[in-house]
C-alpha cells in the first residue's frame, strides 16, 4: 500500500502542522499508511507546542511527484500549496477556509467546515471513527485551536471550537488560559528575529483576479514593541514585493489585548489596500479596531474592494 | 429567520431533486427554515419516483438574487448551477462530484464525498443528527442511489452506497431490484419523446480550458430501440451545439444489460472527442464496453485528452 503524504499550507503555522500530524496518526490507527509533512520551517509558536507535548517535527516536503497520493489539510488554494500539486492525486481535503482556485478531475473527499481551526475537524474525525485521542495529540490539537481562534476571542471562533477545545483540555491536562498565553508569547519573540523572519512567520499568497496579494499576520499580546520597527518592516516588505512580484503586501499586526490590528500596506498596487481598509493615499497603515482575523475580516475586505 | 433555498444542478435528475427535498426536510427538522427547489422540469424517472412515494415536486427556481442564502446539492461547478449564483451567499455544498470552477469569499460547509450518490451523504446526515428517516424520504433517497449507481452496478458505486441503500430499503419497504428496474424503465420511455427532449433528459455543461463541452447521458435496460434514432439524434445534437455555442456534444447512451455505452460525438471540436474515446476521424460514435459513468469514466477521458 502506497503511503499517503499529508501536509498543510506553505509557511506552516500551528494548525497546518498539528492537523497534519494528528490526521496522519488517525489514518495509521485506521490501517491506512500516511505520513505528516510540513512545507517549510515551523515557526517559534509551533516549536514551543511540539516541544511542550514531546511530539516530533514532521519531515520537510518541498515537492510532490507524478501520481503521488496526498491529503491537504488547512488549505485548498493552489498558491498556498506544494510545488507540483497539479501532478499528484489529491485524495482528501480537510479545511476551514474559503474554497478557491481548487480543481480536481475526479471526485474526492472534500471536507471544509466554517469552524475556527482545522484541528477542530480532525478531533471530530477521531470521535466519528471512535479512535481514542491520546494526551499528546489532544495537546497539539488544542494548541492549534487556541492559536487559530486567539484563545476563542477571534470572530472565526465558534461554539464547536470551544466545545471540542474544552474536551481536549481535559485530556491534555492543561489550563487553556495560562498555556495559551505562554504559547502566544513563545511565538512572538520578535526581538530575536530579523524583519525578513518576522514577515515570514505567517504569510499567505492570494490571487484575486490575476493580482497577487501577500498577506502576513503577526500576533502578540501587545504589539507596542514591534511597532517601533515599523519603518524597517516597510522597507523589507518593499523588497519582498519586488523579489516575488507581489502586487500588494498586507501586514496584519494583531494586538490581543487591544483586540485589533495595525494593518500596513505596501506594493505597486497599494491603492487596492487603500480602498480595502480606507487608508488615505499618503499613508501606509491604520489601526483597525476589532479586526483580528485574516480569513474572516481582512481577505473579505480586499475581496469586496474588487467589486 | 431567512429561508434557505436548496437546489441541485440544472437539468435536474433524481439525485439532484431528491437530495434537495430530503436535505430541506432535515434542515426543517433541525429548526432551520429551508425549501427545496429544482432548476428545471423534472424528468420522467424522477416523476415516477415522486409519484410512487407521494412526495411533492419542488418549486421551480430560475434565478437567485443579491445576498440570498443557498445550499447547493449534487453539484458545485458554476456552469451547472443557477443563474445569478455569484450574487448569493452559498452556505453549504453537499456533493459527490469533482470540485471545479467553485469559489467563495468566505469559509463555508463544503462536504463532498467520493460516493455514488449525494443522497447517500444526505442519509448519513440524518443519522449523524439523529433524525428519523420516514418511509417516503427513505424511498426517494434510495431511488436516487439506485439511479446514480445503476442499481449498484456502476463503477461509481461504493460499499457505503450499498450499506446505506440496504438500510433505506428496509424503511421504504420495497425490493430494490424490482423497483429499480421499474424506475429505470419509467425514465427511458423514449418512444414518446422528441429528439430534443431526449437530449435534455440528463445533460451537463463542462468547461475545460475555455472549451464548452456538453455531455448528455441516457440510461436504458436495452438501448436497441433508441439506437434506431441515432441519425436524428445527431442532427438535433448539431442544432443544439450551434444554438448554445458548445464546442463539443457527447451523448452517452448507456445499456445496463450490456454494461457499456454507445458514445456519440458532434461539434466543431469533435476532434477532442475523437482523441478522448479513440473514435476514428470519419466516424461519430463507438460502443464502449464497461463505460457507464459520465463522472468517473467519460469526464476523466476527456480531461486526459487535454494533457
Amino acid at each position: 500500500m502506497e503511503t499517503i503524504k499529508i501536509f498543510g499550507h506553505k509557511v506552516p503555522d500551528t494548525d497546518s502542522t498539528c492537523s497534519a500530524i494528528a490526521y496522519a496518526k488517525l489514518k495509521n490507527e485506521l490501517g491506512i499508511k500516511a505520513t505528516a509533512h510540513v512545507l517549510g520551517e515551523i515557526n517559534n509558536e509551533t516549536k514551543f507546542v511540539l516541544k511542550h507535548f514531546n511530539v516530533e517535527t514532521p519531515e520537510l516536503l518541498e515537492e510532490v511527484g507524478e501520481g503521488e497520493k496526498v491529503i491537504l489539510v488547512d488549505h485548498n488554494e493552489a498558491k498556498q500549496s506544494i510545488e507540483g500539486r497539479e501532478k499528484c492525486e489529491i485524495l482528501e481535503v480537510i479545511d476551514h477556509h474559503r474554497v478557491s482556485d481548487f480543481h480536481t478531475t475526479l471526485p474526492l473527499y472534500f471536507r471544509s467546515e466554517p469552524v475556527g481551526c482545522t484541528c477542530t475537524i480532525v478531533a471530530k474525525m477521531y470521535m466519528e471513527n471512535k479512535v481514542e485521542i491520546k494526551k499528546d495529540i489532544a495537546g497539539i490539537l488544542l494548541s492549534a485551536i487556541l492559536s487559530d481562534t486567539l484563545m476563542y476571542k477571534s470572530p472565526i471562533s465558534t461554539e464547536e471550537d470551544k466545545k471540542i477545545g474544552s474536551m481536549l483540555e481535559k485530556i491534555a491536562e492543561i489550563n487553556h488560559e495560562t498555556y495559551g498565553r505562554e504559547m502566544i508569547e513563545a511565538g512572538s519573540k520578535f526581538n530575536v528575529m530579523t524583519e525578513k523572519e518576522i514577515l515570514e512567520i505567517d504569510a499567505k499568497t492570494f490571487e484575486i483576479e490575476g493580482i497577487e496579494i501577500r498577506i502576513g499576520q503577526l500576533i502578540a499580546l501587545d504589539i507596542g514593541k514591534i511597532m517601533e520597527r515599523k519603518d524597517k518592516l516597510i522597507i523589507e516588505m518593499e523588497k519582498v514585493c519586488e523579489e516575488n512580484k507581489y502586487n500588494l503586501f498586507v501586514l496584519v499586526m494583531t494586538d490581543i489585548m487591544k483586540n485589533g490590528s495595525e494593518v500596513i500596506i505596501v506594493g505597486k498596487d497599494k491603492s487596492i489596500g487603500e480602498k480595502s481598509f480606507s487608508i488615505p493615499k499618503n499613508e501606509n497603515s491604520k489601526f483597525m479596531d476589532g479586526v483580528v482575523s485574516r480569513k474572516k475580516q481582512v481577505v473579505p475586505l480586499i475581496y469586496d474592494s474588487f467589486k
